[in-house]
This record gives structure tokens, sequence and C-alpha cells, in this order.
């Protein structure tokens, strides 16, 4: 089903080949411009050299490739009134998309002072990469982008995210030759094994070969050509082979291509909406392969530079300075005949602007690049319908996720039409407990089944690729175009999207300051399978440290909650579903664990984040506590209150305080995240003076970290995960980490000042039965009931 | 070049394959007998419940396969002497390795207690996955293993790297097909392209399609057999397919596979090594495609279990307590005959053991996977050659990563012959202006090159892909089997293998208890292109928290080092190369960078890892400082004896003291890290109750992290990067951030007590040229010379 796009028919006529070159040409001469000038963009003047800026950043290399795409693009959007969009892998190339945002009127339209005429182009170009201006890589202020490219790796996984659920769409992804080195491309590759072409758009992949990274030829690049070839045959697609570096041959196989593969992609999905096709189709993609640097200087100081890694950046550094630089920089962009592209007030003539689509079928127009503008509310039902029954605390328990899996199954059915909800994991959604969403929608599966397969369907919106990296992609490109999505996975392997959070953060801290762009869903992480519970996993399975990861971030943007049982995840689920540019973390377990909230109780505890469990504790409002157990996290909860029933036994005579934190945030400062408490609440909850012992989830000093500047804080002594794991049993792993509720008890005894001589044998008493579990463990495999399923009877 | 092994003439004697089938039997038996049993390990009486662990933990569904490839690769390494490494991917079949190195000896070699008798065998089944017993996984504690697959995806990247080197060795690497969907393992089959057929050993991939993995069939295996032929062809291998699930044609077809490969891999190796070959060959692979938990349960409860996701853990959960399923087992237990396969003291018989190699050839006890049996120490040349001479601090400038090239040009080239020294970056090393290794040793190239390219050798220890994941791999093989190496990387995006390093600070926090594991050597990055320095690339290229993840890790393991210049970069670099099990991160720029001290004093400076730089400040020794400026980093150093400059020069009389951390885990507290100061010292460079203004390279929560518990820490006030950054000049992102030198005067004369009055006009000053700069910025797109080039006065 291969075709050689050489052999079809000419495509275009002569007038038409002209207007794309013109348009190319155009976007060339822009982008070279954003690189170098300052002043005396249409060179209606000699090029001196306070024209150009004084220190030049910005990507050459990759930039004409993307002019080509980006004019072909335009031509078959307007040719066949296409929805499209486009991801800019090779991000770096900025100038090339600001540049054709800029000609097509989207850029003027978004940022009014930069006017399409002399001026407009003038600010255009000094603007970029300038102290206060524009960013040098495709950005969240680009219009058009849902992509900042400069971390590769995500451009063809967030292609299909935007893809999914939007059946009318096209989403071009141009993936650079470097790029396409990274695993998490490498592994994107595959997701042509989950899109649906009934109720899928289509991904249209560009592979662009430019030969070579920064200072490396590129290793597709050096493939041989049947080799090439047999990685996108084997990948699933059917590849068109573009090759060339004269630009009208170039232009006519690029038009060709382009109508092949959106040709194939028609009948496709006509197939299999109206034919009931259920095979696979092999995807068309193009591979497009065009010199880096492609029409920029030849040779720079003797040294080959167009075609090579060398016209990575910017291919002339001295242009101020050196006189050969600057003629050859005028020479260069006198090359592309501004004066047949822009009349005299600057505007590009209507030549360029022949094949360039109108309104919000431009690329840079398209609101699936905002997406917020095509976000509707999620049909979230009352959780008091899903909700556990609790009269008593901690008299029954509940697996908190699969709890919540109830939730989700029915959101998942609300959405059944519209269609604007995912799921997505690492082959983890019934490990997790979350497998009761099967009822309304099965697994995501394009490939062939089996009898004994389950859950899986062709139409599903529930996700599963054991590639955390590629879960994260097409979570972020799905909500980046106007969905909502929910992504659970094993907490420690979480880890393995770290960078790929940061960019989705940087990315939402900038758009949160762009007026234009609209909130979109934010992105939902229930981390499970935690740190506490890996009894057959092991010490390669317990990491709690993605919290102090994304509490290094911009606080407007990231959120952490530890929900202690179920209804409180229910409450934290529901708000973090509802909420708008934020990322959210939601750490929760899925073994039993007791209820000790009612869904009332629940919702008022989880809106204030923090507060105290008077039942729990001790006080009768006569007198401040002598102690506070504080706790973060369901394991931590329960060994807390263990410890709290420990003390009221062993010494009634104590005043106890229980605080619960569900809203990690909360313990900042209010000056240092919108959550933060103020010195007044903080004091009130923890006490100014008072020990506190805290079992928190994670690593204890994240605590510290949060907290060095409250009052009392020498006082605040934290237990948490120090790194001590191996496959054994609940219990065994929080007496390993010191996080026991006999070691708390000892703790107390400790701390509270007088205590450590009178409670001398309650002390010994707690070390003698910590013992004894750890003995018992030991020959026994189990853990003793009395921890293994203790009651609570506060 | 393909072959039907089914084709080939039968290699095996009937003998020979009844051998075979003897020691998979027995290896299936011993492992179901750990993930069940903890007596009666023979089955010398009827199973009773209390023969069976009261906890089942495990993975069945892989360790089938992975025992037929063990004893498969038995027979080759016992029939062509042949030196070889397993790499197991999946992980998770801990047992099966178990079983194997039990059968072979090598564990009761390791493990003295644990014998090869029925006595030992108990011991076996009772300690897997038991508490204070080993883990599930194949683990740190597993003879002849050099990989953790718990966290899936790195084994092919470990493979490479052990091979890198040693000409002699085949590395057999059993990839899952659930481990082959994540994106570090996808990236990884373009190793080929690195692996140079003369100096490197050979690897043979064995790609296990067992169909499932925890929940989901694998993508892999639904592939149709030419589309997942393609693929691997495309990732340049040549595949044999071995299909089935009758154990006799099975092995028959196994043995001729492998066989095939071993040929093939001596011809290519001989044709490279003896005949000047040059051609990339197109490596051998093996695809194994039999049944997830083959050989055990059909079906459980009337669900189909052999050849589904639900053979992927413990096929049989209720054995205690359902007298159905105890029956299952023990049928199951029996029908691998063990009274053929083990004598009656339990040991294994000796048909089990006819193609069993032994001593060294052992899969278990070959010293490549104990590869500090190996090391030798580097030859690292005396630091004084390529010092830079400094008379007077800061008045010369030097980029510190060149400085250090000029180091590992001469590290390259002392080890020309020796061959155990490897840089690896993802396309960087220039970038990171180390460039002059290539002086001494191109980068590795096996695909084919033009003229223009320059400093690609097909024999070259240099290695450069765009995959950290492939870096970090390469990089942790080649450590693990004895060698030493460098990881040059951009600060931010090392973050995409925070999850690697996790685990392998995990297998070297286990292996440092290990006494029978030789240290190896370090794990070093070098982290440059760093945060305050990404003039073009701007904010997505911005993040400096590694050092904040790497801290959260296990101290004995960690070392963390802010090198201020290029001579202590030169300290700290020699230092981390000559150390042993330890990851060592070193955060240096590649700007130039004042220099400030002489190798002699970097030394002693490096030695102590924080200390006073007398000449910086302005005490007399007659009284404690006003002040304590402390910096860590580069442009912090900089900023900060800027500031003290401006203080000297504006407020003569204030008693200024400037310290400068080079090892950050100093600021902790001595019992916390092993380079922690006690809180006499920390005093001593910072008083008890000075105001300490801080200028730290990174988040600067951190530095309060590590500090908390100190002596005064109340006036400690920490400046360093708060996730403000885009594209801009080098001063106009420390101004951002508040970590000027500007600011740094303000803070100093808000906190010393009295002084905001008596020094108000001075700060208004200070305010003034802040905004003085800043508008300049923003005008003239620059930095005025006195920040962008100023001379230090001290």
């Amino acid at each position: 089903m291969s075709a050689d796009p050489h052999e079809a028919p000419d495509p275009l006529t002569d007038d038409e080949l002209a207007a794309l070159d013109a348009h190319w040409r155009a976007a060339n001469y822009l982008s070279v411009g954003q690189i170098y000038l300052m002043a005396n963009p249409l060179l209606t003047e000699p090029l001196r050299p306070e024209h150009v800026k004084p220190r030049l950043l910005g990507h050459w290399g990759t930039s004409p490739g993307l002019n080509l795409v980006h004019t072909h693009l335009n031509r078959v959007i307007k040719a066949r009134d296409l929805d499209a969009l486009c991801v800019w892998g090779p991000g770096h190339g900025g100038p090339a998309v600001l540049a054709n945002s800029w000609l097509e009127g989207t850029y003027t339209e978004t940022y009014p002072d930069v006017t399409r005429d002399a001026s407009g182009m003038a600010r255009l170009f000094k603007q970029f990469s300038f102290p206060g201006g524009v960013p040098s890589h495709v950005a969240p202020e680009t219009p058009g982008s849902i992509h900042e490219g400069g971390e590769l790796g995500y451009s063809l996984s967030h292609a299909y995210g935007a893809a999914f659920d939007h059946p009318d769409l096209v989403v071009a992804c141009v993936i650079g030759d470097g790029e396409a080195e990274t695993g998490p491309l490498a592994a994107s590759w595959h997701s042509n094994k989950f899109l649906d072409p009934v109720h899928d758009g289509a991904v249209l992949p560009v592979l662009h070969l430019n030969g070579y990274k920064i200072a490396n030829p590129t290793v597709l690049a050096r493939l041989p050509e049947s080799e090439l070839d047999a990685l996108l045959r084997g990948y699933g697609h059917d590849p068109i082979h573009v090759t060339g570096d004269d630009p009208a041959a170039v232009h006519r196989a690029m038009a060709r291509a382009m109508d092949t593969a959106l040709d194939r992609i028609a009948a496709f999905q006509r197939a299999a909406r109206e034919e009931g096709a259920t095979e696979r189709p092999a995807w068309p993609m193009i591979v497009l392969r065009t010199p880096k640097g492609w029409t920029g200087p030849v040779e720079v100081d003797g040294l080959p530079v167009e075609g090579t890694w060398r016209a990575h950046q910017v291919p002339m550094a001295a242009v101020r300075d050196n006189p050969d630089h600057l003629r050859e920089l005028e020479r260069w962009l006198r090359s592309y005949r501004p004066e047949e592209l822009f009349d005299d007030r600057g505007a590009p003539r209507p030549a360029v602007m022949a094949a360039v689509p109108e309104g919000s079928r431009r690329l840079g127009a398209t609101p699936y690049a905002n997406g917020g503008l095509l976000l509707r509310e999620l049909p979230l039902p009352p959780l008091e319908t899903y909700a556990v029954p609790v009269g008593k605390p901690g008299a029954t328990r509940h697996e908190p996720t699969r709890v919540l899996g109830d939730v989700l199954r029915d959101v998942m059915a609300a959405t059944a039409e519209r269609r604007d909800f995912r799921l997505v994991g690492p082959d983890e959604t019934a490990s997790n407990r979350l497998q009761a969403v099967y009822a309304a929608s099965g697994k995501a599966w394009q490939e062939r089944t089996l009898p004994v397969d389950e859950d899986l369907d062709p139409h599903g919106r529930v996700m599963e690729i054991l590639s955390e990296h590629t879960c994260q992609g097409w979570l972020e490109g799905y909500l980046l175009t106007g969905r909502h999505g929910l992504f659970s996975c094993y907490e420690a392997f979480v880890h393995i999207v770290d960078s790929m959070v940061n960019q989705h953060i940087k990315w939402l801290r900038v758009t949160r300051r762009l007026p234009w762009r609209a909130p979109i869903a934010s992105l939902n992480y229930l981390l499970t399978s935690h740190v506490w519970r890996q009894d057959h996993n092991g010490f390669s399975h317990q990491d709690p440290g993605f919290v102090d990861h994304i509490l290094n971030k911009s606080p407007e943007a990231v959120r952490v909650y530890l929900p202690p049982d179920a209804n409180t995840l229910l409450s934290v689920a529901d708000h973090a579903l509802r909420s708008r540019d934020y990322v959210n973390v939601v750490v929760a377990g899925k073994q039993p664990c007791f209820d000790w909230l009612s869904m009332e109780d629940a919702k008022a505890h989880c809106a204030r984040g923090a507060g105290i469990w008077d039942w729990a504790g001790t006080e009768d409002g006569s007198r401040e506590p002598d102690v506070v157990l504080a706790c973060a996290g369901d394991v931590p909860t329960q060994e807390v209150l263990a410890a709290a029933q420990l003390l009221r036994q062993h010494l009634p005579d104590l005043t106890v305080r229980v605080v619960n934190v569900v809203d990690i945030a909360r313990l900042l400062p209010s000056g240092e995240h919108p959550h933060g408490m103020s010195d007044f609440e903080y004091d009130g909850l923890f006490t100014p003076d008072k020990p506190v012992i805290f079992a928190y989830h994670g690593y204890p000093w994240l605590i510290h970290r949060l907290a060095y500047r409250r009052n009392g804080h020498q006082h605040l002594h934290v237990r948490g995960y120090k790194e001590i794991g191996t496959t054994t049993t609940p219990f065994d792993m929080v007496v390993g980490n010191d996080m026991d509720r006999y070691r708390l008890v000892m703790d107390v005894i400790d701390r509270v000042p007088g205590l450590v001589v009178r409670a001398a044998a309650v002390r010994q008493h707690m070390e003698d039965v910590r013992l004894r579990h750890h003995a018992h463990i030991r020959e026994h495999g189990v853990d003793l009931p009395e921890v293994a399923d203790w009651s609570w009877e506060g």
C-alpha cells in the first residue's frame, strides 16, 4: 500500500507552486529576521551592525523544515477545509512557528501590538529571545501550540492525546530525528494500537530527518533506507518518503505526499465509520528528508554549514563585528527576495497568502490548541451515593481506591456520548482496584483479541500501556485540547515522568498568566500501591518522593493531597476533577483501610485541609494538650490513631491532640503557597510550643522543609519513610522505618517534659512489644492479629 | 540471513534433550516451591496446609520462560566454554534465577547456610519473599545479577553497558514483552549502532513474548508476525523465532536458535577482528514465544490461568484454606517428577546437572556480575598539570568544564589499551565543552559516515545518543561490570533519569551491605549547562532539582558537590572518579567563571567541603562578624563575592564573613550523613547567632531542609532559584530570582540589627542600581559591563 509520491500526477499548478514557495520563503525570511535583526526588518537600507541584535540566540537548523511543513499543511487545510492541529516536536524552532503565526494573522490577533506590517515585523524580530520578549522555543505564548519542544520526546504522545475523541481532527506531528532517539518518543510510536478510527481523529507523523543533532549525525538519518522503512512498518505505519534539496521538487513531492496521506486517512476513517471495518489500519506517515539549515549559508569561515550540525543554532555568530558575516547575512536574507513577499507597508503580499486558510482553520487559531475554550464541566455525581457509611470512626474498613472506582465508573458512563474523560495507567487499573470502570468502558485496544481477554474494547476510554511516559503524554495532550482525565500509577514509578510533569507545570505556570489561554482541566494523579504496601515487590517499588519533586515547582500550579480513608479520597478526587490549571497529586492506598470520617465530615475536613480530630484525642477543652500527634497519609493515620489508643490505655492522664493533614501545602506559610496557613492557624492546630510527633507518609524531612518557619519548630519530630524497605509484612515496614504505633508512643514519652521518668515502665513495655512483633514476623512471616486487624476503641 | 531454526539439523541427542528438560523441570519445581512452601520441600509426605506459607508472594508467570533460557544458556556456555553473563529483564521472576543459582551451586557458595540438599532447599523456599529473607525479584542479593528488574525498561541498556570493552563476553538479555513497551527499552534497541565488534563483546537479546502483563495482553505479542519481524529488522537485528508450548519441541528449537545465534555472533566478530570488516552486522536475536505460567495450572476455579495474565503472580492464592487449591498445588509440584530430579538427600541428580557449566563459567559465578572484582584503579593524572594558575583570586576567568575536559582527555588516553573508561552524554559533550577528549577518543559510531562528520570513531569510547535513559543504562551496566565512567548532562534534563538513578542507589545501598559484593566505581554525574545559564533555551531548560531528589536517597551512597571554579571542579572530579559505590553529583558551569582558588587551596577547600574564604571577607579576628555571606555553586559564589565587594565599598565598617560550601551534605547533622558536620563545626563557620545570607545554586528551601536543626537557623536567609526563568541575560536571571549582588546587599542591610536605618541610603542606592540594570537589559538585550565582566577587588 506504499506509494512513491514522485509517480503520482502533479498535484500543483505552476501558480500554486509559486505561491507555496513564496509562503515558505516568507516564513524563512521571518525566521532569520527573528534570530538576527532588531531594526531594518524589510532591508529597506543596507544592513548595518546596529540593525543586528547584540545577543544572537535561536535555532535556525530546524526552522526551514518546519516552515515547509507549515506551508504544506496550510495548503491541504484550505483545499480540504480540514480541522487540523500541528504538534511541533522540534520546539527549538520557535522562529518558524512564530513566523507562520504572524503571516496568517493569528499572532497579531493574539498580540495586537505586533501588527502585520513593517513596525510589527520589527517588533516580532526584536522581541524574539530578547529579555522581556518571547522565548526562543515554541512555547505556551505561541498561538496554536500545545507543546513546548524544549525537552524532547513527547510530541507524538501529545499528538495522540489530542486526537483521541476528536473524530474530525487531523493532528500532524513533526518529529525531529534527534527527538526520535529518546525513549518516550520511541515508545509512543505504538500509540496507533490504541487509536480508534471511529471515535478518534487521525495522527499524521512527519518524521523530519535533517540528519543532525547539536553535534552529531542522528541514528535514524543514517540507517539504510530499507532498515528505516522496516522500522516504521514495524511501528505499524505505511511511510511515504519525501527527499530532496531542490525546493520546487520537494514542494511537489510534499504536496503529493500530503494528499496521499490525507486520502488514505479519509479512506480508513470511512471504512471504519461507514463500512464497519475493524482491522487496524496501516496509518500513513511522511518521512521528510531535507538539509539541516536548508537555504542558509552554505559555508561560514570556510567550514560547511548548510546540511550539517553547524546549522543547528546561529550559523554566523560574529555578525556585528565581522563585516564578512554581516555581508553574508544580508545576502542570505535577500536570497528570499523579500520585496516579492512583503508590500511597502511590510504586509505579506497576496501571492504569499494564497494557500493560507482562514479563521479558526488557521493552525495558530484552532481552538483545539487552546483547549480550555472547548472544555465542558465534568458530570460528577453526588458523592453521597458512593460514600461508605461511618457511624463510629474505625469500625469498618474499605479499600479507598475501590470505592473511588465506582465514582469513576459513573463519570465514565455519564461521558459515554460526550467522550471527554479518560483514565490512563501503565497496566495497573485493576491492580490499583479501579476495575469498576470497566462496567462503563473497556480498555482501548486495536490489536487482535483472544477469547481469554477481558475488558478490551476498540472504543474504550481506559488506556493502558506499560509506559508511564506514553500515559503521561496521552493525558497531557488530551487535557490540553479541552478534556478531562486521571492518571493512576504506582507511587514509586511515577518518578519516571518527573521530567515530563516539570514541563507540564512550567506550561501551566505560563498559561495562567496569558489571558487569551482558557483554563484547562487539571492533570490528576492517583498514586497508589504506595511505599508502605509493597508486600511482594519490595524495595524497588518503594519511593514516596514524587511529592517532594512536585512541591519544588510553582506553588500556584501544584496541589498535593493525602486522604486518610475512603470518604476523604472521594472528596479530594471530586475537588481535583473539578479544578483547573493544576497538577493535583493524590496519594491513597488500595489496601483495606479504616473508615474514619463520614462523608459530611470528610468534606469539611478536606475543605479545611488539616484539622483536629477531637474524637481521637483526649482533650477536654480545659487546657492545652501535652502533646500533638499529627499524621498525613493513610498508614501514618492508622499508626497515629493506634498510638493514641495506646496512650489512652497506658497514660490516661496525658492530654493528647490528634491532627490530620490532607492538603500538605497547608503546612507552608500563607505567603509561600495559596493553600498555606497563617501562623495563627498553625498555632491553633499544632500549638506554639508543645511537642508534635508527626507521622508522615513520605520522607520525613519534607515536613520540616514545609514547616521550618513555624513557631515551635524545634519541638516538631517527624517520622516517615527512611529508605528502609524490602519484601515484608505491612507492620514490619512501619517498624523498620520507626513509624509504628509503639515507636510513636515511645517518641511521646521521650519528648513530653517529665514523662520519660514517670512513664519509664510504659516505654519499656512498648519496646518489648515491638520486639515481640518483630520476632513473630521473622518466624511466621505474618503480622500478629493485634496490628494486622486491630480495632479502634477511641 | 534469517533462519528458520526448525529446518536446521537437530542439535540435541535424546539424552541431551532429556537432561535439558530435567534441568528445566528442576528449576520450575524450585520456583514453585519458593512461592508456596515453607516445609516438606521434596514432597516426601502429602502436602498439608501448614507446609504452605501464610503469605503467598511472588511472580510465577515469567519464571518458566526464564528457567528455559537459563537452561539453554547453560548448555551453550558449557559446550562452547563461553564467557557469558545474563541480564534478566523480567526481574520479577526472582524464583527462577534463584532456583538456577541454587542448582548450579553458586547460591550455596555465596550463602553457605542454604545448602544444596533438602534442608537447604527448605531454607531456599522459606526465605523467599519472607520477612528477613530474600526479595522476590532478581536483586543485588542474587548471585550473577547486575540488574534489579522491578522497575522495567533498563535491561537492554544494562546489557550493552556490560558488553562494551569486554570483547570475550556474550551478554544474553531477556526482555519481557511488558518491559518492551517502556520508553527506555524501546530507545535502547538502537544501542547496536554503538557496539564495536572489535573491542566490545556481543549482546544477544531474547525477546520473551509470553503475551501478557499484569492484566493485559502486550502490544508486541499481538502484532502480526510480519510486523514484529519488520520492527526487529528495523532495529537492526536478524531475528530467530522460537514458538511453542510443547517442551520437547521448544527445547529443540531453542537449542538450534542458540547455536545459530552464537555461530553468527562468532562469525561477525571474526570478520571484524580478523578480516577487517567494517559493515555494521545485523546481530542475531531470539524471539521466544511461550505461554505465560507455562506448565502451571491450566485452570483455577474454572477460569483459564496458564497462558493468560492470571498466571502473572500466584495462580492459586487460597491454598491454606481451600483443599482443592492444596490438591492442585501438590499435583502441579509432582508434575515435575521431583523424585527424578533430586536424590534422597535433596541434591540435584547428575542428569539434571549434565549441561550445567563449572566454576566461574556458571552464570551465578561470573565475575562480570560482581564487577568490583575486575575493577582496576583509574590512572588519574596529577591535577597540578591542569590547574589554572591563580595568583590573586578573581583576576582571571576560565570555563571550568573545558579545563576538566583536558583531564578527561588524558584519562581517556591513559586507558587507550585497558579500555575501562567511558564518557556518556546525550549529544552534549561538545556543548558542555568537554571536547578535548576527542583528541584521545572519538565518539562511538557504527553507522555510515560522511566527509562532513567530525570525531566519529567505530572504536570510540565517548558515547552520545539523544537518550538520557540509554546513556544512564549504558553507564550503569559498564560500572556494574567493573569499569569507570562519567555522565555529562544538561542539569535540567537529568530529571529524565530520576527513577533510574533511584534504582541504582537502591542497588548500591544493598550491595554495600553484602560482603561478597566487591565495591564498584561510583556513578559520576557532571551537571552543567545549568539553571543560571540557559540564555537561549530558557524556562524549559531550567531545573536544579536533581540535587533535592538525590539527597532524599540513602545517605551512605549519595554525594553532591558544587565546585565554585575551575580548580575546585578538578579536585572534586578527581575525588569522584577515585571513589567507590557512590552516586556523585557534580554541578559546574561551562561558561567563563572567575578563578578563585589555586590548586592547593582548592584541594584543601574541597577536602573540608565548606570553609571560610577569609580573603573575601573583612574580619580581622578581633570579633565575630556582623553577617555571614554563604554561597554554594558558581553563580551564587560570584554574586556573593560581588556583594562582599559592594559592602566593603559602601559599608566599610561592617564585618563580613564569606563561607563557601562545595560539599552540600556538610550542612546536614553528622548523624544524618557521613559528611555531615558537627554543630561545633557548623557554629564555627556560620556562627550560632549572626544573620546568614546564603546564596544557593538551586531551590532555596533545600538549604533549610538540610540545616533546620542548626543553631541560629532562624537567622538563616536563603536565596536561590524560585522557578522564575525565560530566555534572558545571565544577570537578568539572578535579578529575577532575587539572588543578584544588589539584592544580597539589601538582604544584609535588612537583617543585620540596626543597619536598616543607618544604611538606608545604601539600600536605596542598591535598589536604584538594580532598576537601572533591569531597564538597560530590557532596552538593549545585554548586561551592562559592570555585571557581565566585573573585576574582583577584594
